[in-house]
């Protein structure tokens, strides 16, 4: 490439990287809205976590194309053509934590006009910080290909994992003292769930990140050893 | 293009869509196993299914590996750029299959010491043969890029999720019942659950195929009509 070419390549991808993290934005809007929604008991932002959805879906689509076309036009070198790939699949986890927040806004919405115990949400409370969090750190550690970050990141869904399996446990505890308290009780299951979902895909970015970086795949170290 | 140059490309892709073909076979062993590990007890076939996990690692793996190089190296056109994207995907989502089928499998061990009455799977088994279909249908369509085949599986979903949405609240009406089958319920919750995501990947790999097919995207209908 000389370097005219070179240098409209430069920003075509700079380009498709500021819409990735325009896109990981308004998901970060959607995880916050579906927390609090569900917390707060407030259908307001129930709603607009499903019109955030509109946005994201059509950033989904923009950015698809727009790489598909680069790749295309561009014929970039192997490196180049990774960090297009990792946009396309970067692209992919942000929508679906799109879908896994519009699951709880949904919740939400479905549970509001029920009366709960104050500190009913403490647990989701605190795994929604986590995982916001790990998604905040994957996004930035993509914007600045920073691999300390990224490996930080990768670490922390243990965490997140580990306090889902706390939470469960204790509310398989609540529902057989409680059974009255069953459907509750499920619906911080399943609002748990899609968190600890939400962290997976936060790690799936970040790993991401060191593949682009090291150029080797950390996504199943066994069978790169097999 | 030249003739040579275009049917070393055309035998290279046929290699990429044999190796996924693999990958779907592996993957639909590892539901079968899992499934029949959760409903006859059998721990024998749970494991089956995380020896089949190492090979379906080492599969995305290589097939990433060969798109990527496929797509340097040739720097196919558009459309058979879409396929090798297409493939990519394709392969995420087998990969994630044999995530949830491995997770259905972790609760079969879990719980294969538990005396459960005879009949407690029927929901599970039924969902298990419609999410098999899908998954069998969704790589035959992959395979000869047949939209009808793949149109017909992306409505079959529905279908599904109406399937788990109907165990779900059967299964909350239980707990309330008794109590004492807490545990034994939500562990037929998480399985259906896995089956609802396995359909779900199954789906995304017929939309694939249709838009590889139409050259349209089918993701959000909506998105692109705004």
């Amino acid at each position: 490439m000389n370097k005219h070419i070179s240098e409209q390549f430069d920003e075509e991808l700079q380009i498709t990287r500021n819409l990735l993290m325009e896109m990981g934005g308004l998901v970060e809007q959607q995880i916050q809205n579906a927390c609090a929604s569900l917390i707060g008991q407030d259908e307001e932002r129930a709603r607009r976590v499903m019109e955030l959805e509109k946005r994201v879906n059509q950033l989904e689509l923009e950015l698809d194309d727009q790489c598909i076309q680069i790749i295309a036009r561009r014929q970039p070198a192997a490196s180049d053509l990774r960090m297009m790939i990792s946009v396309l699949r970067a692209v992919t986890d942000l929508e679906r934590i799109g879908d896994e927040s519009e699951r709880i806004a949904k919740m939400a919405l479905a549970v509001s006009h029920l009366e709960y115990p104050r500190d009913h949400y403490a647990d989701v409370r605190a795994m929604n910080e986590q995982v916001a969090a790990m998604v905040s750190g994957a996004l930035d550690a993509f914007a600045r290909t920073d691999v300390a970050t990224a490996e930080s990141i990768i670490r922390a869904d243990e965490a997140v994992d580990n306090a889902y399996r706390d939470i469960l446990k204790r509310l398989i505890a609540d529902m057989q003292q409680q059974p009255a308290a069953i459907e509750l009780s499920l619906n911080i299951t399943w609002a748990a769930r899609a968190l600890e979902r939400i962290g997976d895909h936060a790690k799936n970015i970040a790993e991401y990140v060191v593949y682009l970086v090291r150029g080797e795949d950390v996504r199943h170290p066994k069978a790169n050893k097999g």
